[in-house]
């Protein structure tokens, strides 16, 4: 694999990783040592902090970081995950994501793990945007139209 | 909480601690220092860790951990989880968990946490059981009926 | 083993478990499944989140959380592990932890791990008390006095 | 920082990022949302699997890993650690490793973490190489010869 680590990948890069239409935003990591578990391959649990990092960086590079000077408080309401296959100690992956539906506060978001080209996790998350007292903060329309425009998601 | 923390908890220990039918095996355990993010709450990918906790107790409480004499494989190929509302750092918490539904070589078990009696998270999952090779394996008869009987569980 | 889990065990308590003076203060756990890494063991990293956990239930029991009715900050300057032997997945262990020197503003730990009343892991960890702006804050004369009566703790 | 992330730097590399000589084997890495902890700094265990991570691109790099055409089975037998200054959520990093000491079977590695060129902690760790039985196995003369020639490692 000759992509950079933990940095943004864009279509291109994707392309040339032999990672399919319509995923344009992701980022290629190493499996670590303590990600392993009994069982000799990833653990279940470790793709939630997978996807944790993927989406730090994908916030950061769509502005969502610096809404009105300040980072929004944006949480996890519900997560689904399917275990197509296993990833392994020696394996390298490239994490992609995106966004496909708008709600007033609330976005949902899909990821998926390619191991050499291959898909062997998928999954698929809501996400709710917060205000500091943890109510409910309308999703401002700059970025509800950056998910359109860069992810063609679509009002939910 | 008076219940004993890390041991099996049986539906009178469930009932007495607020938590409804149907559940019936449960589990008591404290949020440990290191499983709080930079949220100030029990990150997203703990959960997962809880429910292996939990589903280790109740295999071994289950007899599926001595099929036939040893330890079948038996890996997750599929996770929900609902986020409804936040686990701090002072909390106590009980899980509990169920099979619902049986396949020819899977079961769907249901989870839930609860912080003195208020249900804050759920979850279902697909766990499928192997041979050495990672091929499917049928489950035993004696564990489908054990599923029934106990849990309520339906063929799917 | 009887003792429960998680909570204070005393001097009785641990005597009773076949742990030596001068202990007199320990709780009990049990291994989790993902504490154990690709080499079938307890991971190197773990007893750190051990002694923490150790480490907020002590500080909990000799109200060092309720100095002048908040939390101080605490925080670890440097720690040394002696790993003696492995533990498995299978096994529950009891940690003990007292303190044994104290400086102005530091105070130095000692901790052990213990399985079925074998000495697994040992450790010693500088402890540091700071003030909300991290400048170094002077241990309460009635915080001293504790450590001396209670652990036997010298002035170092 | 240009540095590329997760491969191998050498000495140049590593003198461009303001890390002074004797340091010639370092690794860069961003630290991830996970690794911070209630007190908003990079948690005390993190560094554990920090030094994990370097040491495993560390054996690959200096054919440990292929000593007769096999993974040897290497442990931690003792580690100290010393906290110089946190680490933050936005903070990258640079690790360093190498090897001092040399015992029969065991080794004496040093390690430091640098974020832009400040040095934040320190650490030093014995390993021992052991056979499957996890009996002592001796260091290979020519891996030896390799922590002397490339690390400037002594007898112990």
């Amino acid at each position: 694999m000759t992509v950079p680590y933990l940095t943004t990948l864009h279509a291109d890069d994707l392309r040339a990783a032999g990672i399919p239409e319509p995923w344009s935003f992701g980022m290629a990591d190493k499996v670590r040592f303590g990600e392993i578990d009994a069982l000799q391959h990833v653990n279940n649990a470790v793709y939630l902090k997978w996807f944790e990092n993927l989406r730090i960086l994908y916030f950061d590079d769509r502005e969502i970081w610096h809404i009105d000077g300040k980072r929004p408080k944006v949480v996890l309401r519900n997560i689904g995950l399917d275990y197509r296959s296993e990833v392994k100690l020696t394996d390298r992956y490239i994490l992609t994501g995106r966004t496909t539906k708008l709600g007033t506060s609330s976005f949902t978001m899909e990821y998926a793990v390619w191991v050499e080209g291959r898909l062997t996790t998928t999954s698929h998350a809501v996400m709710v945007m917060l205000n500091e007292d943890n109510t409910k903060r309308a999703l401002p329309d700059h970025i509800r139209q950056m998910f359109i425009d860069r992810d063609g998601a679509v009002a939910g």
